[in-house]
């Protein structure tokens, strides 16, 4: 297995993702917030879209079986595995504008859209097109009046969502920076990259000579 | 007061609103929607966000005195009035792949999406730039498990959402062209704008000359 790579606290990074190669997140001190999105290689005008995803998932709550659309209606993600059941597709990711909203009296960060638009950047993708993020761990318990409220992650340490490229794209994923979605601690988060499993049968290419 | 203009069922509009109008968006008949979509005038990167909005009224259900946020954390438009309170800002515009995906049977229509698409193409707004829509009298409840469903709406004959301009924009409307989303009935919709009311003691101009 491979090992997995750490994302340091109120930190974001941007990588490539081929078609079939599973992304897993995990959560290595419990508590934390990572918020994931996710552009198509070929155009990064296409991108995940929480309207799509409810649209045609039909829920707002996401986890294993789950689809993540894209706004041209593709699948972009599927959610293989989940250990928490517990995710966020409604927020939008911390930002300057948020803290000064949410926090006034603490200092200001750019947060998570800072640290994406800066990772994203070199791909080609302005902040404009940030949408939404998928917000794993991310812990947005609704009343029955429509009202929210962002509460601390029930994610454990080692806790981890695993999601399928559904295609080339290009991921972009945080540490999460604002104070009330990690319950107040700004802690890394570890992802890895497992390769799609060979078919059993498959005859490897010298065979076929 | 002015007579209000008619959307004609399964179409859209697209129309400047200056900041301070006050857009009327009428069901003439009941148990209609329609798409409301807002762009900054003077920047069309900059549109209504339903992620924003979240964030910021801290509710998904949202009626007179909330106000919808852009991507860019502005306000674009408070709610002044409203007769239903039942709107829904979690799902996208109805398209050529929804009728395919919910309707396969019936013939396929290119929905809001391709409604929006065409009346805000002049104003140079693309197809990849038209987000969740916020969808006037669309009734989408949600179970305690997160799943949602499309229901009939229950606005009656005349009923009425209000929503004041904070900066200029650009509008985009629609009468819903989807089967569920109207109970099945295509219906047109009736919009007026209403100018900001003059302050009483506010001096014509003539009277400074």
């Amino acid at each position: 297995m491979i090992e997995p790579s750490r994302i340091p606290p109120r930190s974001g990074i941007a990588f490539r993702l081929r078609s079939g190669e599973i992304l897993e997140v995990i959560d290595p001190h419990g508590c934390q917030v990572a918020d994931l999105l996710a552009y198509s290689a070929d155009d990064v005008g296409e991108v995940i879209s929480n309207g799509r995803t409810f649209d045609y998932e039909e829920t707002i709550c996401l986890t294993t079986g789950n689809v993540l659309w894209s706004n041209r209606s593709r699948k972009m993600l599927t959610i293989l595995g989940d250990t928490v059941g517990r995710h966020d597709f409604l927020l939008t990711p911390c930002s300057v504008d948020t803290f000064r909203h949410f926090y006034p009296d603490k200092p200001i960060h750019h947060g998570c859209f800072g640290n994406l638009a800066q990772a994203l950047a070199p791909y080609g993708i302005s902040e404009d097109a940030i949408p939404v993020a998928f917000n794993c761990f991310m812990n947005v318990p609704l009343q029955n009046s429509g009202r929210l409220s962002v509460e601390p992650p029930v994610s454990r340490p080692g806790d981890f969502i695993q999601l399928r490229a559904e295609c080339d794209l290009i991921i972009g994923l945080t540490a999460c920076s604002a104070y009330s979605s990690n319950g107040g601690s700004f802690k890394p988060i570890d992802y890895r990259v497992i390769l799609p499993p060979t078919a059993p049968n498959e005859p490897a290419e010298a065979d076929q000579s």
